[in-house]
């Protein structure tokens, strides 16, 4: 893979066996906007079979990438959800990402300049329609699940609205909407990332992007995707060694350093709006989640302080075909990256039901 | 009063009938460190009886001052707990604060120069003793009650550990000591203050302080003071009129900004850190709180997500003589600065109980 076109090649090249797949065709926005090419990043395992339909579509979250057998690891193990035997998985990595995809650190083709600041907004269906554009390319017929957590929630439900090829979906902690709290709360992040003293208004120089932003935000976001309780178990007021911060204090500052050295600054700011953009009823029919008629499985946190797990049980109620399972965890949002033992026993149960239907 | 010594004049001299008074001895800091005189800047109202034991003293939270009537006004209305024909009431703005009393924003006597970021840490038993020497310079010898709520809570209750002349004590929304959650938000915040391009390590140019990293700091402080259900109720997804931003966004800017224009960087982190260091078994017995023999009022909020409730019981519970009444409320932590018919009632009944006794 090439990364010369790239902002961070650091981060960008994550992943040495992501796949990259170019399109010389214009994107139309939701917005109108256009971007001129996209190329977007991909990874699979397992094999298509012959009518192409054997498909399990895997989105990521805010920061993640298409390298789903990281992040969501517990799913790709024994007694996981997925059997690599039967099963063709997909994760594309989002519109806007900085993982190898079209985002604010590649390069705009109609002027040859890194698209920074001046990448235009976006929405989580535009990211469905971008995925959409490699899976027509690669003539899939069916898929038999899409599932996400968190923005990747988001996406897969909106997926399951805008494409007829979706036979099921599972979403993962979030609603059928972006809550003015959780709008809230990345609206702080992204006030905290343009205080920094290099953002330059997301034009900034390629080798100082905005760290101290960057790890303000990621602390501020950290503290929300857990609970008061974990916090205590985990740090308690215990004081870092040797120094005179606390164990939390030095623990957000190392998590807010670690994602400035693996996440742009514009890349934060263009994903987490497209987030507040999320709200299926947004110019469709009120009925638009009771008409869906596939099977949805709606996977909600007791302990999510993000997302509350009301926001999930007030989903499954608006939809028609959908079985609704609370995750007990004292991880907070965080636990969709963690309980893999219940979401996948969660899981199981749903697919199975789904493939004898 | 004269303002000439002072950093930001605007918001230092807003209470034009705030008294200051100047004590030319050093205050000695728990740390060691020492402040070469101090200002402390008070309000009153009522008058101080023969016996001069006729004091209700009021507390102020982070970014409070003194003159209490302001931001607890319920208690000093009509069927408020204040009685001024009964009462001397005293709020003293707390020592590291940026409204009259000795803090970051003041100079230095030593060196003739703002304090800012070479002002000294400071803790809440800091703050008592600082309190201490003008209550003793008013010859205060008996107070019938302090109370406060969040960082005043915290003043409070260490006032009635530390002070013989408490007669009883009410705190509200806080718990016996800072949780390592508590502290991660108010380091996120700090984080948010480091990085604007102004900060230059506290020392920065009056006329410029760290707007947008106190107005970041400010938005996330403002989330945390809420619910998810308030934010909903309050919000909704409304956009603002005639713009391309939601209402919940445009809040939390114009809360920022505001902050920004009437409370200085360095104070908010003085001050942040002051409340990470409340503990109250720090260096004392573990049943310190078990042999605090004065009535106690312990007022905990349903829906504080930044102190729960639990906290709050918990404190209770370790007291020998407390009552724990729980408000409640959709406001959050907020709602120590609302809910005044439900505290008042509370603590009516207390302090009638505590007079009787």
């Amino acid at each position: 893979m090439e990364c010369s076109g790239e902002l961070h090649s650091v981060f960008t090249c994550m992943n040495q066996d992501t796949k990259h797949t170019s399109f010389e065709t214009p994107f139309i926005l939701e917005s109108g906007d256009s971007l001129p090419a996209i190329e977007i990043a991909w990874k699979s395992w397992g094999v298509l079979n012959d009518r192409k339909d054997n498909v399990i579509l895997v989105c990521h979250a805010l920061t993640g990438h298409a390298a789903a057998n990281e992040w969501f690891s517990g799913f790709f193990e024994k007694d996981g959800i997925i059997d690599l035997d039967r099963d063709y998985v997909l994760c594309i990595n989002a519109l806007g990402s900085c993982y190898g995809s079209t985002g604010p650190s590649t390069t705009n083709p109609a002027t040859g300049a890194f698209w920074q600041g001046g990448f235009p907004e976006i929405t989580i269906r535009d990211m469905v329609r971008f995925q959409q554009v490699l899976i027509d390319h690669l003539g899939i017929t069916g898929i038999q699940l899409v599932i996400g957590g968190s923005m990747g929630g988001m996406v897969a439900l909106e997926f399951a609205l805008m494409d007829h090829r979706i036979q099921s979906v599972a979403c993962i902690a979030m609603g059928a909407k972006h809550s003015p709290w959780a709008v809230g709360i990345s609206h702080a992040q992204r006030m905290a990332i343009r205080a920094d003293k290099t953002w330059n208004n997301g034009f900034y120089d390629p080798d100082r992007q905005p760290k101290e932003g960057i790890a303000a935000a990621r602390a501020m976001a950290m503290i929300t995707y857990r609970t008061p309780e974990n916090y205590y178990q985990k740090f308690g007021r215990r004081l870092q060694s040797g120094k005179d911060v606390f164990e939390v204090e030095s623990y957000l500052e190392y998590q807010g350093e670690k994602l400035g050295t693996r996440f742009d600054a514009n890349t934060y700011i263009t994903l987490s709006k497209a987030m507040d953009t999320h709200d299926v009823y947004r110019g469709r029919e009120e009925r638009v989640l009771h008409d869906l008629d596939i099977p949805v499985l709606v996977i909600g946190i007791n302990s999510d302080l993000l997302y509350p797990i009301a926001e999930q049980s007030e989903l499954s109620k608006e939809l028609s075909n959908s079985t609704f399972v609370k995750i007990k965890s004292p991880y907070g949002h965080d636990a969709f990256l963690i309980e893999f033992e219940q979401i996948n026993k969660a899981l199981t149960r749903f697919y199975a039901d789904s493939l004898n239907n």
